[in-house]
């Protein structure tokens, strides 16, 4: 209840500095929305820019690309680590565009990385998740060894003085293991099931087959997140529940991007409803469960392009919006700086 | 046919690049229709990135606030040009951001600015339009006077090397005008009024009022769109429409931003109908008739925030978004480049 009654205080300062900026009340719309939730999160009326900003992709294979769900050969997820390496691929060059850097997390592809790199980091679970039709995709034990690497990445990116974290996920078939996951919480899978890469109806008619064969036969508990992601989980989707627990629990933002990242924040809130509150939506995807899910948690997306690449390519454009919104309430001057006329909105 | 000839030739060329590179065939969605656009208006299958960005806010004041339509008093849009100058203004924060110099243009305010300073145009047809609901908001000379200065204005800003122009209004009663303008070229008031600054249901009614009695006294004649602009329109408006005219004629791209300029856009498509070829729309407003518009003209707006400010700030913050299609286009690797496999996709 203290809480609850110093965060009045907050958002009522920082709703009355947002109104007095030479603008009609609420004439910015979301931008205004985006402001005040940084400044809840920072504790601050007017919020800091961030300082530090990393876009942090979990790469990882899933064991049921052997279904032939996607319109990719399964090693295509091993070369695209080498071309985020490289600085290749479109979330290199929107990192650069926006000014955070790229970090590469093998949560477990299926191929080893005899080399070393600044920006990849070894967190492996394993050589890709086992086909979930058959059995599960991975034991309990490596469930919560997902959550506890992906905390631990957080942590350290947060120690190095990040402030400002974007999420991105690269994996053949993720978008089959994230239909799985929602299914599995409940959502209707006609309501989730879409294509990721561009594929045909039979390749969707056997992605369908393949998540609802995954249920049948795991019968996963959406009382027990740890149990979804055992049962229908993958490595990077487990890793990336626990990197947004960790750094939302330390009062980081988190920008998630599409639907498989989405999906580790639906398991993320599963866990830790709190999570919400640190939490923004870089983009809607054109993947059509992806706004399902952002609905089910009441999270609004920045931009609408229809995108669908993941890597935390919405995630990562969205960074120029949220610092827009930040520069509008620390630049922009008040009425009473400015001597400008107030009109009958004012408050 | 020719020039139509070489265009074909030239799309298939972009189109084979961005088919070529290192995501699934049209997974950046828009940005890749950004991408394909830019290339075309420049000629180049890989487009430049613009050296040189400048927002443009054109000023103005409309006779028509003498009927009680807006939330704010007139002398408003004064005092809103000195805090455009001072650099306070939403619109210096977001071209600050994305780094494009704020342009003022005095295209009709009433009052004197004084002083020179670098950044203030004087290109003052009057001291504000005439209320239009007694009669022409200007003469035919003033009209045909507006889109010359608005031609001048272009004309200077691409000699002086401007490759990428962003337009903004300002303007106590600029959505009024606006929604007269498009009233006059066919459209539904019922479909295009809304409120522009927060007003009450009554100031509401009488904006209304004031749009219908304009129609019926003037009697604008749709097929010429400078009687249009005569009987109806506003000096801000005006000079939009000719420096569209002139920035596009000259193949410099123009972001249009919220109803008024858009209106401006309806006029000078209505004159030159080959200016959409040149034009993107940066956002979509919160004005209801702002979506009107640009479906009749079958522009896609590129950011969706629930912004109804004006003064370019939704086309100043979309430029982030056409750099990062330009950029996706320059710097991402092709899957030959980078030994990435194909998917069943490709072409």
């Amino acid at each position: 209840m203290e809480k609850g009654m110093f965060e009045n205080v907050l958002k009522d300062s920082i709703m009355r500095r947002l109104n007095n900026l030479t603008k009609p009340i609420g004439s910015l719309g979301y931008l205004e929305k985006i402001a005040l939730k940084m400044g809840l999160i920072q504790n601050k009326v007017i919020p800091d820019l961030p300082k530090v900003k990393r876009i942090y992709v979990f790469a990882a294979d899933h064991g049921v690309v052997e279904q032939g769900v996607s319109a990719y050969p399964k090693q295509v997820t091993y070369q695209m680590v080498l071309n985020f390496l490289n600085g290749g691929a479109a979330i290199n060059v929107f990192g650069r565009h926006v000014g955070a850097d790229v970090y590469v997390v093998d949560a477990g592809v299926d191929g080893d990385f005899e080399f070393t790199h600044p920006n990849l980091i070894n967190a492996k679970i394993g050589y890709g998740t086992a086909d979930f039709t058959k059995g599960p995709a991975m034991t309990r034990t490596q469930a919560i060894e997902c959550i506890e690497k992906g905390k631990e990445i957080a942590k350290k990116a947060i120690e190095e003085g990040t402030d400002l974290l974007v999420l991105g996920d690269m994996g053949i078939g993720n978008t089959t293991t994230a239909t799985a996951i929602s299914v599995a919480f409940g959502f209707d899978i006609d309501e989730i099931l879409d294509i990721g890469t561009p594929i045909d109806n039979d390749t969707l008619e056997r992605k369908r087959q393949a998540v609802e064969k995954a249920i049948e036969i795991n019968k996963p508990n959406a009382d027990d997140p740890i149990d979804v992601l055992e049962k229908v989980g993958g490595f990077c989707i487990g890793q990336m529940a626990g990197f947004i627990i960790e750094a939302t629990s330390r009062h980081i933002p988190v920008v998630v991007d599409g639907f498989p990242t989405t999906a580790a924040l639906l398991l993320a809130w599963k866990l830790e409803p709190s999570v919400l509150d640190f939490v923004f939506a870089g983009h809607k995807s054109k993947v059509k469960g992806h706004k399902v899910l952002l609905d089910a948690m009441n999270l609004r997306p920045i931009l609408d392009l229809d995108m669908r690449l993941g890597e935390g390519t919405g995630g990562a454009l969205a960074i120029s919006i949220i610092e827009a919104a930040i520069k509008m309430i620390r630049e922009m001057a008040t009425f009473d700086d400015a001597g400008v006329s107030k009109g009958s909105d004012s408050v």
